[in-house]
């Protein structure tokens, strides 16, 4: 029904995680009925990212260099690493002003299921980085997200550091209440981590 | 936070409507993931409809030549127009099968208020359209949408077409009852043109 150059780009569009066929439809219509600077502004800079944005050598963040902006930064604390799945879960931790260390990029989490094995993150390389560091380093944050994949993938990191580098602490973001919420609407897996993590006032 | 492609990308996304800050990011980072050619494809897909589709010179629906397919089908009956507001109710129309005419897409509907006047439609070249159309055209379907715009904008084309083409058939689509709906859950709007339109079996 659309000319090939639409149904392209609908089919485009449509790949994107949670774009379904009607909402892609929409996004090309408004493009078509965009200005054309705008259009190929957005054109340019998808281009431009998969150009110029790849993984620091360092912590596998994403870079417009060989570095990411953290590890060029001299002023954070090289001593502390903190492991994240993703590039996109550095962002909110860097919004809390509250971490001043470096990360470590894993690339996802393990998950058997899906065949995602620890040769398939970026695990061998936080242990080559952390055995090397120099200052050493003191403590590992293992900031993974708190569901099934992402506790397995800490666990295993933290078994191995107790090994390879006894002398590092190795932590875990606390699980529990959201600030905000509301016991009542609290998930009973939820309020048992929060019972379980109870701190001393 | 982010490099600067990284932002560019996030904040172009955004532009597209139904596309928040949360959502743009996550667009974002997924193209960031994605292989450098299925992002690549998604970049020329934008920048190809920019650059090969145009709009009809006869109807003003998209078109990737001078005129649409519509418009270059010999079978499609040339006395009986179709009038829509956007290239993209078109699509709903063919897919019904029961629409063997033409098309003239008006590019939106009168609203005085947005500052949408008959002379920002394509609606003077529609009424050329007719008066000059051999063989001569007999019947417009106006199919507005069922909205106050949609509804003026009939109004208007009809008033019209009485006074420029006496002999042309002038019919809107009918209002109703959708198929497949529930009378409990029928608005009253909705419900009145149903009965009003109400038909002999």
């Amino acid at each position: 029904l659309y000319a090939p150059p639409v149904q392209r780009l609908i089919t485009e569009l449509g790949k994107l995680p949670g774009i379904g066929q009607r909402t892609a439809q929409r996004l090309a219509f408004h493009i078509l009925r965009a200005d054309a600077d705008d259009a190929n502004a957005l054109a340019d800079a998808i281009r431009e990212v998969k150009e110029r944005i790849g993984l620091c050598e360092v912590c596998f963040n994403l870079a417009d260099g060989p570095r990411c902006r953290v590890c060029l930064d001299e002023r954070r604390d090289a001593t502390v690493i903190c492991v994240v799945e993703e590039p996109g879960d550095v962002i909110p931790i860097e919004r809390t002003h509250e971490f001043p260390g470096r990360y470590h990029v894993l690339g996802g989490a393990l998950s058997p299921i899906d065949g995602v094995d620890p040769d398939d993150l970026k695990i061998a390389p936080l242990y080559a980085r952390v055995e090397r560091a120099d200052p050493p380093v003191r403590e590992v944050v293992l900031a993974t997200n708190p569901t099934t994949t992402g506790e397995a993938t800490a666990l295993h990191i933290a078994a191995a550091l107790r090994e390879r580098a006894a002398g590092v602490a190795v932590t875990r973001l606390a699980s529990g209440l959201p600030v905000g919420a509301d016991l009542e609407y609290a998930d009973e897996v939820t309020l048992g981590k929060a019972l379980a993590g109870r701190r001393a006032l």
